[in-house]
């Protein structure tokens, strides 16, 4: 009765396009998370008595019983979406539990060193760490598991690039804003009261009450800031402006950048003094050819300080339309024809539908919204800006640039 | 100062391989969620003053301020973990708010009017369905928001190959075990006291104890049977066998699709009493060639009913060893020479980590887990099963067919 599905001699491997021996049992072919690809006829392994060995045989399934109907295949994109929140919250836990620093200084490890080091249990950790390889995050070998070279940059947390305190703000902060978002979507409204107990009148109040919370999103916001200064500090040339005053410039991220290619630009952070008196644990350790100038205070009622080009990087999107009134009306008063401000936030398509991680952002429901190019042109026109360019980067934030 | 970037007259779209007029201001080519390909140098529009109007232009930056060293682009496949459970929590509520049936029946509608229909905040309903657009879940056009295909077919609640049942289980179930699996991985062991506030012994007693998550735990089960059911039921030719016991088959989703194939085939499902009480709301409607019977019972406990074929199609993967021990001793000693064993699982690869759909299951922190093709082989040839055949589907589920 078993021979009913005889063998036969070729091997194909036709999800992948590789080849592979007939003696290998590798199907990396079947779906990945990631891939639009599925196997159309799919692959019939015939397994041999025996010990370990087994020789891999294909038969297109079609061939042998007669029935050539095909099965429904579900859409890989919604496969992804069914899968996408286990996914993040494996990466989440991994950082959370500080794996990729493990592993970068003493990898490759088997699960259960792993485990002894991070004091979790021996299966949990094998799980993870084989999601983690399944995601491509770790490699897995007869060694142990390492950490990929995207993983030693962007996931240990003491790298240049590192995006580990943005990763924790996303576990500990929006995962569970995130939880709500049925509510949310109901009542139109951020959901803080709901996933933490209270309700604020000030998008930030609820990162300045505590210490912790407060390092944890400085944390954040300057792994993010680090990874995208560069962005906006090159998307134009801004050789020809002697100051600049970066507001709401947090822990000086793009400061310093600035000052990387602009060694003659005098540069200044301002931003709320509770952000200021913790600014100094993040500041390069290398050489800077100049210092940047922290200045406390409140963009929406104090002076600002003078400067040919103001800034305002990831700020805009926070606040409601009269808040935003209240600061480019500032910002346009004290500025001198010729003086420009540059704006950097990720810049919607007409439609407001691409790119998506900028949508998604903006169901985390705060008062304020994500603009397409045009939106940002008229907004910025309204307080006196002309001549607006926008830079497209293709990377997580888009630069615009306006002058009065 | 503001014409330091020129303009020039050429308009690349680098990111898209598309070409744009230079009139448009398309910028879809801007990083996509599931994209890895990103723009290396980026686009300047050169916005001209004036009403609507704007002229596209782009120019290679590095051409114009003579800096060319690149900026550092996170990973798609990072960026994707950061962002993929929004985009998860945002399928789940459009679906728990019915927003697919809605559009289904009377898109296009704009989002006053799907607001309006569903009871929620227009700010908020808004903001989903461009995301649904942004995840290519919907279409968004001058006359509103419709559902793409994908969304009729799988999404709205409906369909014959709908997966809503599986969306709210995993929206209602697995996000509250997800939101737990930092403990999750410290304990090795599944957080339903944590999600749910109590624990239990048995892994089905939390479906069980209430009728209404009894009923969501049997559509989400009876969803993703029936996409996977003809996978299952076409991955061998079992023509040949006259009968066949479905244990834990639920709602007859597959035994159902048995039928379809082998019209002579007596099919039985079997299941426990609180399962089999259910099943007639998951009946098709459509003329049958046979009836399924349905038996109930315990498989570690009660008599089996006889067959020349027994199936268990995602039941091994939620067991511990020594549950399985009992279920195959069972099933092996019921089974005559030239009796079958069908098994429709996720077959890992033989490293474990792929596909990550099935190693992220495991995360779930079952009891049990999921097994490579010679794991499977040598657990059967444990209880007497030989010649084992290994359908690799490159779907949701794969097949592994064994003899005694």
């Amino acid at each position: 009765k078993h021979d009913s599905i005889p063998s036969v001699d070729t091997f194909e491997d036709l999800s992948d396009g590789e080849s592979e021996s007939s003696s290998s049992m590798a199907h990396k072919g079947a779906v990945k998370l990631d891939s639009s690809r599925v196997c159309p006829s799919g692959a019939v392994y015939n397994c041999e008595n025996g010990s370990g060995g087994r020789t891999g045989f294909m038969v297109p399934l079609e061939n042998k019983n007669g029935v050539s109907e095909g099965v429904t295949k579900v859409p890989s994109k919604i496969l992804d979406l069914l899968d996408g929140f286990r996914a993040s919250k494996a990466l989440f836990v991994a950082s959370k539990l500080k794996m990729f620093d493990l592993l970068k200084s003493k990898g490759p490890l088997k699960a259960v060193d792993v485990a002894s080091e991070l004091g979790t249990s021996v299966c949990g950790t094998e799980r993870l760490l084989d999601t983690c390889a399944a995601l491509e995050l770790l490699e897995k070998t007869s060694q142990g598991y390492s950490n990929t070279d995207s993983a030693n940059t962007y996931l240990a947390s003491d790298g240049e690039h590192s995006l580990h305190g943005y990763i924790i703000h996303s576990n500990d902060h929006v995962w569970p804003l995130f939880t709500n978002l049925e509510s949310a979507v109901k009542e139109g409204s951020r959901q803080n009261h709901r996933a933490f107990g209270k309700k604020t009148e000030d998008l930030f109040n609820d990162y300045f009450q505590s210490q912790e919370v407060k390092q944890r999103f400085m944390a954040a916001m300057h792994s993010i800031a680090h990874l995208t200064a560069r962005d906006v500090a090159m998307a134009f040339d801004l050789s020809e402006f002697k100051s600049a005053c970066d507001l709401g410039g947090c822990t000086g991220a793009l400061a310093h950048e600035l000052i990387q290619i602009y060694p003659n630009m005098k540069v200044t952070v301002f931003d709320l003094p509770e952000v200021i008196a913790n600014t100094s644990y993040f500041q390069p350790t290398e050489q800077c050819p100049a210092p940047v100038t922290f200045v406390s205070g409140d963009f929406f009622k104090d002076n600002l300080p003078e400067a040919d080009l103001y800034i305002l990087s990831r700020v805009l999107h926070d606040w409601p339309d009269e808040k935003i009134h209240v600061l480019l009306n500032k910002i346009s008063a004290v500025c001198k024809p010729g003086s420009a401000l540059l704006v950097g936030e990720t810049v919607l398509d007409e439609q407001k539908t691409h790119p998506p991680r900028a949508v998604l952002q903006s169901l985390s429901m705060t008062e304020g919204k994500q603009r397409s190019g045009s939106e940002y042109q008229q907004l910025l026109e309204k307080y006196g800006f002309t001549n607006t360019q926008i830079k497209i980067t293709g990377n997580l934030l888009d630069a615009v640039l306006c002058f009065k």
